[in-house]
Formats: structure tokens, C-alpha cells, sequence
């Protein structure tokens, strides 16, 4: 049995599609215990393996971020976070203020031992519909190389078990392949990786092989990490415009759009990360996963099965020993 | 009458591509004089406004870029900045070792008065068509708060001089709109930014939005710059190859995309970079084109342009004056 606590408050569509993921996952699995925190005048569900505790407050997305985490004690986001801090549950899912869920993480459910800054992961589509394991996306924009190495062994684990990845190939992005490029903090970053035998390193990527294939895990800092996430979501966009503005401009070009509009809805799909379920808040002592603020029911479902899965393969423990190893 | 030198052994096609380049700009500008150097060998046009000067040496892509420009004297590449530095021409073009070109402009034609790193600049496609510029894309790796607000002004310069745009919108690149947002880079370059009048400062932009025309000039450290512009590069390569994988698998589809065909080439010529000329090395006491390393005849030819146009602009003359205000 797995006890997975959920925040039916956050996300942009909540409460709503909070509840029905909560009712097809409490279905689907068998062995799922939910542990779930909002307000009761909006709870609707009734199941055994529900529980539900009412709380009073809520944050909101125009909170900030760590103010909300100490003074909201009785919001749904905090008793979660408190839920896997007591061990009620062994971990948790929320589609809430991003700054705050983190805020959570670090102030409610803690680090682990031996994690300098915690990293936001999550599983980017690439060319082959494989997908690529990418952090930080944002947790720490001002690493330094330890950071970016802890990142790596994060990445490592996550990839090995959540992911089912052997051996799984860890790549630094970089504004070059060789060793000797980057700024100073790759640099670094670089000669620290290339001496390990804690994970495979495989040396730099440059963000035009991103969606590429070419490793497993792909560690940066927070600034860069989330530049790059937010770049990949806006160029699709933007190609997007410039196709329509071009291609619908003539009869005959419309006809031929419109046999292909299942498969460009077919890529769009496949190169959406919010179907790769949510991003995960790794380095703590505890599963934290967050779920797109966007995200419908079928978004918020498959987080709490990444959050389900993260638990029964004991990411956190795996986490615990390497980290542990790298302190030695 | 403009002078320009050019160096006609860069570049991955050269000196084929700059012959055929230089050949088409001096028959379409009457007022241009090039200053060619290469290898006579491979030199066979013959024009009243061309000066050729042979050089014994070439800087190849493999050269470890400040060694290559302090040892191989009579090289194309650091006569052609020689000419520049001692006034023989207003400004240079090459297709070389991008690191060598920027050390040739450091270390040769040498820094404006007041600027502390030259930044490389570029026009990047926009959705409109129009264009957004990009800086810094390399140059400086490592920025500070100070190097970034200088950027701005370059970039200002740049877009008023040689685009032409009346009072640039000027943003900052950054991972929230919100003043506060960023890691401690931006933050601080921020608060210099909103504090100042020497141009139109319009606040931070995400890199989902650098395509969508909200921003006439977007400012940047140089290492972010270079890892956006490859991942725009990848990433448009990328989708072209989902994009094949999915629509050309049935016989229905590959009809509606033969007559999507001519269509698809439009747009992914209008979302090419290099079609908007070569980039630029900004904060130098002359003009200094880097022509795309890939370049056909056509993009070089752009490349000539733009440094004529930058020279009749004066844009060194109106950088050096922005950033000796600066100082003060």
C-alpha cells in the first residue's frame, strides 16, 4: 500500500480536476491510499481508501512563495507537506504556486542529509518519443558546481528508478562539447563529473541536441534550466502562429491542413511535456511532485501515479546512500 | 565611398563563397571598396574597387582562437583586422573561427573607451517577420550586472542605427516578468536597467516570448544568449524531424505535404537566422561581421551589407558616445 497526500486546492482548475483524478487513480490502483487536504464544502468524492481532513486556507498564485508556507499554517499545500514530514504519507502531489510547493518542500518536508539545494526534474519529450530527463528547472538559479554535480546524482537516480534507465547516460548543457567550454560555473561542473564513477557521465550537450536523444539525464542550473524549458514551450507556440499564418493563407493549402490536422495533433501531443506527467521536487526527504497549474484531470492523474511510482521505487532512499557516498 | 576588408579564407566553403560574395557587392554598390586577403593563389577577380593582399598564413576551425591571433600574424583573418585598427577600412567581414574573430576584435582592432566586453549580437526571426535583436550570443561568458546594462546600450545603438527602429523597446532576459524574478544576475541588472533613461527600458521577458515581437532588442549574459540561439536552432530541426516521422508514414499524408511543401520552405527560410545576415561584434573601435561559418555566397553578401550599412550608420561613432555618457 502506498499513502500519497494531495492538495485539492491548487491549480489553476481545482478543485475539479483534482477530484476526478483522484477518484480514476483511487480506482485504477488497487494498492493507493489518497490522503487528501481542501475544503470540505467542495469535497465529493467517498471512498475507503480516502481520507480527508478539511483545512481553512488556501494559497493563492499571486502569494509569495515562502511568506505564504510560514503564516497559511492551515492551508491544503502546508498540512500535505506536513502529512510526508509526519509520515502520514510517503509523498505528495499539488498543482499549486510552484515557489510555494518548493517553499514547502524546504521548509515543511525538509532536505536530505548531505543535499545542499534541492532540484525541480522532469521528463522533457525528445525526437524519439523516448523523452529526456532534465533538471534543475528552476529550484536554484544561482548554482555552483557542487550543486550542479548533487543535481547530477538526482538526475541519476531518478532516471534509474523512476525511469527504468540502466546506467542512465548524464550529459552537462553546455554553449559547447568540449571540456574546456562554458562559463565558469560548467567549467567546474565539468572537471568535477569527468573524474566520478557515481554516474555516467558522458560529458557536454549544447541545447540544439536537446530533444535529440543523445543522453538520458541533461543537469543545468536553475536560470538556464528554466529558460530552456520555457524557450521549447514558446517556440512550439511560435512555430505553431508561423504555420498557420502561412499555410492557411491558401484553399487549396487548408484542404491539404486539414488531412494533416490529426497527425500535427499527434506531435503536438508528442512533444507537450505536461503528458510526461508533472515535475518532481528532488533532494528532499520526501516525494514531492508537481503538477502543472494548467494541468485537466488527466495532467493531475498521471503525477499522482509519478509520485506513486517515485515512492514504491524508493527514489528517496536511493538518494539518501549517493548523496551520502558523495559527502564521504 | 565605404571601405570594408574582408577575409577570404574563412569559413567552411571559402574562399569560393566570399569570391562570389565580393563579386555580386561590388557590382550592386558603387560606393564599396573591399580590401580582400587570402591566398593569391586562389584569388581570380579582377576590379578597380577591389585591393587584394596576400597572406601566407589561414586560421582554420580547429585553431585554439587568442594562440591562433597572437602567433599566426600573416593570416587573412588578423591582416583584415589590421586594416580596420589602422584605418585602412571602416570595418571587416569573416567567416572563420568565430573565437578567433572575437579575439582579432579584442585583441587587434581593439576595445571602445568605457566598454568593458564586447557583446555578439544578431537579429533572430520573429513571428511578424520583422525580427527581434539577440545579445550577447558568446562573447562574454561570465557577465556581470554592468557588462548586461551595457549590452542594453549597444543593443539600443544596433537596433536604432542599422534597423532603424525609432526608440527600441529594450528587455531584459529573464526566467519571470516580475521585477524581482531571476537569479542574482538579473535581479541586479534589473534595478540598473529601470533606473535609467538612456533607453526605453520595457522589463523582463521569458524565453517563451523572445519570437513574438514584444521586445525590439532582448538583452542577455553571453552564455544564456548562446544556449537560446542553439536551442532555436535544434529545436526547429528537431520538430522538422517529428514532423516527417508522423505525416510521411501514410501515402494520404505525403500528398497533402507535397502540396504543403513550397510552404514549409517558406517558413523555415523565414524562421532561419542566418537569412538575416552575419552577427556582429558591438563595443569594438570598429565594425567586425561574423558571417555565419556555414554561409553560402547569398548570407555572405548579407554579411558585407550589414557591415556597410553599420559603417554608414555609424554605430561605433554612436556607441562610443552612448557609453562614454554612461560613464560619467
Amino acid at each position: 500500500m502506498v499513502k500519497i497526500a494531495v492538495d485539492m486546492m491548487g491549480g489553476d482548475d481545482a478543485p475539479q480536476i483534482v477530484l476526478e483524478a483522484v477518484e480514476k487513480a483511487i480506482n485504477d490502483f488497487e494498492d493507493l491510499e489518497i490522503l487528501l487536504f481542501g475544503d470540505e464544502a467542495k469535497y465529493t468524492l467517498n471512498h475507503p481508501r480516502i481520507t480527508f481532513r478539511h483545512t481553512s486556507e488556501m494559497i493563492t498564485m499571486e502569494d509569495e512563495p515562502v511568506r505564504a508556507i510560514k503564516r497559511k499554517k492551515d492551508s491544503s499545500m502546508v498540512r500535505m507537506a506536513e502529512a510526508v514530514k509526519n509520515d502520514e504519507a510517503e509523498g505528495c502531489v499539488s498543482a499549486g504556486n510552484t515557489g510555494a510547493l518548493m517553499s514547502a518542500g524546504l521548509f515543511v518536508v525538509g532536505r536530505l542529509p548531505g543535499v545542499a539545494r534541492p532540484a525541480l526534474v522532469a521528463t522533457i519529450p525528445s525526437v524519439s518519443g523516448k523523452g529526456t530527463v532534465l533538471l534543475d528547472l528552476g529550484a536554484n538559479a544561482d548554482a555552483k558546481a557542487e550543486h550542479l554535480y548533487q543535481n547530477a546524482i538526482l538526475g541519476h537516480v531518478y532516471a534509474k528508478k523512476l525511469r527504468g534507465i540502466e546506467n542512465p547516460k548524464v550529459a552537462l548543457l553546455n554553449i559547447g562539447t568540449e571540456a574546456q567550454k562554458g562559463n565558469n560555473l560548467t567549467k567546474a561542473a565539468y572537471k568535477q563529473m569527468a573524474e566520478t564513477d557515481q554516474f555516467n557521465f558522458v560529458g557536454n550537450i549544447e541545447a540544439k541536441s536537446i530533444l535529440e536523444d543523445e543522453a538520458d539525464v541533461i543537469v543545468t542550473d536553475g536560470f538556464t534550466g528554466n529558460m530552456i524549458l520555457k524557450n521549447l514551450e514558446g517556440v512550439a507556440k511560435s512555430f505553431g502562429k508561423v504555420i498557420k499564418q502561412n499555410i492557411l493563407s491558401s484553399a487549396k493549402n487548408k484542404l491539404a491542413a486539414l488531412v494533416l490536422k490529426k497527425d500535427m495533433k499527434a506531435i503536438a501531443k508528442q512533444m507537450d511535456y505536461s503528458e510526461y506527467g508533472g515535475s518532481v521536487l528532488l533532494g528532499l526527504d520526501g516525494v514531492v511532485v508537481k503538477a502543472h497549474g494548467s494541468s485537466n484531470a488527466k495532467a493531475f492523474y498521471s503525477a499522482i501515479r509519478q509520485a506513486k511510482i517515485a515512492c514504491e521505487t524508493q527514489i528517496v532512499d536511493n538518494m539518501r546512500e549517493m548523496v551520502g557516498d558523495a559527502d564521504e
